[in-house]
């Protein structure tokens, strides 16, 4: 147990899937962020998050999941150099840092791992938080793809292809 | 069998494996133009050509496999009606508008099947010759990743993003 405030990353563990399954849930069904089907089950949404390629983390705070991300390589072969991750937070982290941690702790695992580049696929444009959260950590739009999202109240917004090097 | 000199694209079926694995293999062992492991086994290719989210067709010319292509969503939930596609053809395939064929019924199938746009996530910016057949069929360069790709020869060169409504 984590008693501080500072947050610590620690790598997931199985025994966090409930917690994280509480993080992602309500981000998931509201289908405004994610390109995932917003029905989709715990269990394929827990898979899909930690294992295969992607290597999940998790913030903790007060002995409480906050947070979590993601980190996997963007492509294959010769383009396996340039890293995704997936973020998210509980509505109880607000304030408290636990972004920016996992933040700093995703940019140095990727170095540590040997990856050049940081790439986001599909920041929805709407999600402004994330665009200026992206962009304070170096991130550039390097990519605009015309209504290739579909928000479930704004209808076809634009995504944005984000990018930072190592 | 197909005699004549106009292409037949028609699915994809397993017992074409060996055919695709013929087109597949050079092109995957170069590891110029796609961000696929140069090594990938022939079972692991086909199976990502063609199975899962991938529906796969193949382009006949004169009883011969000398193309195919897959189509596939791009993203999941809220991304889901952009569509991706792969192409490959075969050396005797130049100039028996194999590829323009293929081009054609993917852009057909697209529409049919309900997508809205295509994207091509990774198109590497020495493969000139794709990057001016997409854009003489209406895909823009609606990004830029800078080093995104190593090239075996050429070393970090970037990869575009390549897009176009339907």
């Amino acid at each position: 147990m984590q008693m501080s405030d500072q947050p610590v990353i620690r790598p997931f563990d199985d025994a966090d899937s409930a917690h994280l399954w509480a993080l992602l849930k309500p981000v998931f069904r509201a289908g405004e962020t994610y390109a995932i089907d917003p029905a989709i089950s715990e269990r394929d949404a827990l898979e899909w998050w930690s294992k295969g390629t992607h290597r999940a983390f998790v913030a903790e705070a007060q002995g409480k999941v906050m947070g979590s991300y993601y980190i996997c390589p963007n492509q294959q072969g010769g383009g396996a150099h340039v890293c995704n991750c997936g973020f998210v937070t509980g509505a109880k982290a607000q304030g408290r840092g636990i972004a920016r941690a996992m933040i700093a702790h995703a940019l140095e695992t990727a170095r540590a791992t040997g990856f050049r580049a940081m790439q986001f696929n599909c920041v929805v444009e709407t999600n402004t938080r994330a665009v200026a959260l992206w962009q304070r950590n170096g991130f550039e739009i390097v990519g605009r793809l015309p209504g290739a999202f579909r928000h479930p109240e704004q209808g076809y917004v634009d995504a944005l292809v984000m990018y930072r090097m190592l």
